[in-house]
């Protein structure tokens, strides 16, 4: 017997991305986000929901455009200082230390530091309720060479990305690698 | 200088949830998915995205609901043979050895064996391409007793959700606790 917690945002993982954006004057912003994931495989799509009364998202609406780069657990407190603080009054790519770079693909900026990386223009807007959400097509993904495995695919190990967890308000680290998909379901 | 990876759904860290539903038959059905996310805080809402080719996606459209339930590290190997098989053919909750429980709110079963389960209806249908994105509205999270921290909120070190990485195919676990959000980004 499952005990009723009430109709909450409770769901376990979900991902710290920081969501890259120039304003109208050009200058960088970023932001966390958790409520985001991936939404198409073809076109590859993600999608991230941003109050309206964030500096972002009158960005994304003017430029039609958004990064996401994915911090590593080293960058926990960036990550947590640039979803506490708004772009409106801070240049919180500076406070953070992180370094802007300008997409060649999109109108918008991604952080340096981050070692994956996703370009984004803008394909759909939904309206849910307080969160607007945006479905991004992915037209890159960038990353480190330090962090791709023998293959060319970053690995997750080296990545190191954070874990949110929602309502309990935590930050993890990625944890031991327990199988491979579509393999160790396969004998059961 | 970053390595450029062309367009793809690569994005660490995505979840490994499974979408409860029953068929025209009234016989309850799971399948994995990563493509998923937290969409919207008020009404709390959740997505998830699912090829039209899939069983689940009918079941969905015809049922208007469905639910997800949050497989622990040990469901594994049942997590991801609930990701290969489909339910057209086969028993899946039968053979992965999980008990349907009908939800007393929305037209779903959900995993008795799962720690936490969201309960949700249909609320929007988004086309994208491959994959049609479907935003439920959670109408009660529901949790067993064994998980919850003295707040009365699941501790996500004994959920242990399983985080899964595109591309790279890979299970990890959840890993060390390192910090609290809206808190250790402050002194930044």
């Amino acid at each position: 017997m499952k005990k009723s917690l009430g109709p909450r945002t409770l769901a376990y993982p979900t991902p710290v991305w920081l969501v890259g954006t120039y304003d109208a004057e050009g200058r960088a912003n970023i932001m966390t986000a958790a409520w985001a994931g991936i939404c198409c495989s073809k076109p590859p799509c993600v999608t991230v929901s941003l109050r309206k009364a964030t500096y972002s998202y009158g960005n994304i609406v003017a430029r039609q455009a958004f990064t996401i780069s994915i911090p590593s657990e080293t960058h926990v407190k960036e990550a947590d200082y640039v979803g506490i603080a708004s772009g409106r009054d801070q240049d919180k790519f500076a406070r953070a230390g992180f370094i802007p770079v300008d997409s060649d693909l999109v109108d918008a900026p991604y952080v340096s530091e981050c070692p994956l990386v996703l370009e984004c223009r803008l394909l759909h807007t939904l309206e849910i309720g307080l969160h607007t959400q945006f479905v991004g097509e992915i037209v890159d993904v960038k990353a480190d060479a330090e962090v791709l495995n023998d293959k060319g695919f970053p690995d997750i190990e080296k990545v190191r990305p954070l874990i949110f967890g929602p309502e309990i308000r935590t930050y993890h680290g990625i944890g031991p690698y327990l199988g491979q998909a579509f393999a160790v379901g396969k004998d059961l």
